[in-house]
């Protein structure tokens, strides 16, 4: 038997361990799910369609296969859940959005695919901002997915509900979306651990595309371990997908051992520690002190400024929001919020040598980046400058002028984007107010079996992946 | 000694043995190179700055270092050309523009710092189409680069003079610039080998950019052997290029030998076999024919049409090269010559929405080449339609109706620099009137040692590089 509160403490890793010893079933697994759905869902609108009958005809079938020798993996019989972009056959997949609203699709996305692949049990298609480009968090259509440790409190980002489920543990894993941050931005406000890909890594075939030059595919999961399955499932070339870069995946799940001794870890201080909310400050300290500790050689380096690619995102990310819209947009103004129909619609006015340009910069950005990786294997810097805000705050306030929600979520996770280069966040201690930090590591090009490494001998040490939020 | 003569009858590779045997020096040949230029450039207009001293005197220093024991392979000695937008540290280069007519770099292009490494010595900077963009053939500043085979018509492409430049024996080898295709276009018309490698292959760091996403720079020779060396000098990874891709790239003339016995060879008939002159597309079927004779599998293949991707890559290209000349055409538009400012000027109202278009279908066109040459080793093709066209020529008639000479000469050759693919233009025969026709084949991504392999056993096979220009 699996109780719904006995699922707080299960990874994963553990409940595929118990799966096979015989002690839990995949049914009793998703059913614990399931309830922890029906109970929690609605304060916390963390997903927007619950899957479960599906979910329960997935378990039971994978509990036959297990019986009957049929084993899959680590995944096989375990529930997890979808950010509400990533396309299911025959289940309503919104974007969050009333343009998509009754929009089921015919054919599962690539990462879908892969994941029944692996036996995975699908339960549902979690919230996110509309289209994940809304400005405010709270979506006019489904709500706001809440923050699980402040439910006052933001989600943050646009995969918010996917990372909320996996704290709540409403689901063992799931998979986001990361165009400028949004996968690591709600696990670094959820506690949770978020890997964004490098660009290519992981298919986006099925996957309502928001920038497409931006957007990356990628898991949020309570452990490194967890996430280093899920990465495993659903990385690799995928012919389907123009974007898919044809590079060999590895086995991350079996290569998450050998600590981070010698590793050489760069910390572009100019860059990213300043405007840090004090907390997150000092916990982002000790955590380059622990991982100083386990063998890691701290070396500061340098890299552009933040502010110059801030201009550079917007206009890649609007002329590319755009460019897929335009049409509806014309046809069917009413169908957006009001926030993501004006921050579209920017898009129109455009020139094409502004984001040629932007382009440009762009590239040359990256390649200063490559060149510091080649001296360091991985950068460390905060994931966020803050913890949760509410969930009706537009502003920070720092003691030297004010900066909007949005770009303090996005100041420290952008570059991951713009440069496509695999991006961690991996929990590193709670604020004052018991809010979770998240310590953002970034390493080189399809190098994510060490970033992985590297949070996984972190996050053993420190420890932060076991506290759970209330529920 | 070398007489200009003799130099008709060498490639690098017998140069290079010869340098070897003691049977002639790099000086010989290199004062052979020079007295050529002074003797044809005159009609040809091949070069726009010939480097005499500096030439002379590397060839004494590569004599000098030879007889010291050190031998930098087999371009050390060698006379070699530049396309003149190819950057020599204090030789001027001017992308033949009196935007640039003054300008003289403090540093090599990054093939250039390869090139000298390899003890190449380089007799002078090669005539092309204004910025690589003029739309006319006759250079306002610096005359036609003519063809070598009559000297009334085109050498086509905007590397005209480079491949001039080796038909004529006025150097041993080139390097060009492949934008539209202009690698492989004058190599075509003039008889010389000519490869496009895939994007990313070669550094275009201190390259005069066109349109920096369809940019490559590559070799020009009178032999694929000779191709190979210079790829092989020239090739791999260069940190100072944001657009260098970070492969490894091969020893490709030690790859050249095994032939095409067994190799699938993709012809893509309903894309690229229509529209053709007659001598042109008998040269190609024999050409087909002799590699099916070689042991190759001949297959149909299906890509999309060609006319799509005209647009794609207009958009593509005006936008990029708008962006790098918008504030020179702003303050100093009479530095252009009329067409080229006209055809630079159209990218001024460009909406990035179109731009953006354009570069998403490139990627799903690219991914639909990949996938067929999934199912074949190589596509072979035309380089071109024609034969070279008079030089003040505009319009092809075709017995369905006229094509402007520009289209024409691109039509072949765009789909390689879309999808960043190799492609090589190897010589195939002749048309009645005497003018050389080439036989294009492109491979897989950063597969440039099967296109020159099969190149090389077709070559050898059919012997058309063995025939001359008179002169």
């Amino acid at each position: 038997m699996v109780t719904p509160d006995d699922l707080r403490s299960l990874t994963i890793v553990s409940a595929a361990e118990r799966i096979r010893d015989g002690a839990i079933s995949s049914l009793e697994l998703t059913r614990a799910a399931l309830e922890r759905i029906a109970a929690l869902n609605a304060g916390t609108h963390a997903f927007i369609t619950v899957t479960d009958d599906r979910a329960l005809a997935q378990a039971e079938a994978a509990d036959r296969a297990l019986a009957s020798g049929e084993d899959r993996g680590a995944l096989h019989g375990i529930p997890i859940s979808l950010k509400d972009l990533i396309d299911t056959a025959g289940v309503r997949t919104t974007a969050a959005s009333r343009v998509f609203e009754d929009r089921v699709p015919a054919e599962d996305a690539c990462v879908v695919e892969r994941l029944r692949a692996a036996g995975a049990v699908l339960v549902g298609k979690t919230n996110l901002h509309e289209l994940a480009f809304g400005v405010t968090n709270v979506n006019p259509h489904y709500g706001a997915a809440r923050n699980p440790w402040d439910l006052e409190r933001m989600s943050g980002g646009s995969s918010g509900g996917s990372a909320a489920s996996v704290a709540l543990s409403m689901a063992l894993g799931s998979l986001g979306s990361d165009t400028g941050g949004s996968i690591r931005i709600p696990s670094a406000l959820c506690g949770t651990v978020g890997l964004k890909p490098t660009y290519g890594r992981v298919s986006v075939r099925g996957v309502i595309p928001l920038s497409p030059s931006l957007d990356h595919v990628g898991p949020i999961a309570r452990t490194v371990a967890d996430a280093a399955l899920l990465l495993e499932a659903v990385a690799g070339h995928d012919p389907g997908d123009p974007f898919s870069a044809d590079a060999p995946a590895g086995r991350y799940s079996q290569q998450l051992e050998g600590g981070v001794a010698g590793m050489r870890l760069g910390v572009p201080r100019d860059a990213f520690f300043h405007r840090l909310e004090p907390g997150v400050a000092s916990a982002v300290e000790t955590a380059l002190d622990a991982l100083g500790g386990l063998g890691a050689e701290r070396v500061e380096v340098g890299v552009p400024d933040t502010d110059g690619y801030e201009t550079i995102f917007k206009a890649i990310a609007t002329a590319e929001v755009f460019e897929r819209h335009e049409e509806r947009l014309r046809s069917s103004p009413g169908m957006y919020g009001d926030d993501v129909r004006e921050r579209i619609a920017a898009g129109k006015e455009l020139r094409a040598v502004d984001y040629v340009r932007a382009q440009r910069e762009r590239r040359v950005l990256a390649a200063a980046v490559d060149a510091v990786l080649r001296s360091v294997d991985l950068l460390a810097l905060p994931a966020l400058p803050i913890t949760a805000p509410a969930v009706d705050q537009t502003a920070i306030e720092w003691a030297d002028g004010n900066e909007t929600v949005l770009h303090a979520l996005t100041r420290m996770t952008r570059l991951a984007n713009l440069t496509g280069l695999p991006a961690i966040s991996v929990p590193c201690g709670f604020s004052d107010a018991g809010l979770p930090i998240g310590l953002q590591m970034i390493g080189r090009r399809f190098d994510e079996a060490r970033v992985l490494r590297a949070a996984h001998a972190y996050e053993r040490d420190a420890g932060w992946s076991a506290r759970r939020p209330p529920g």
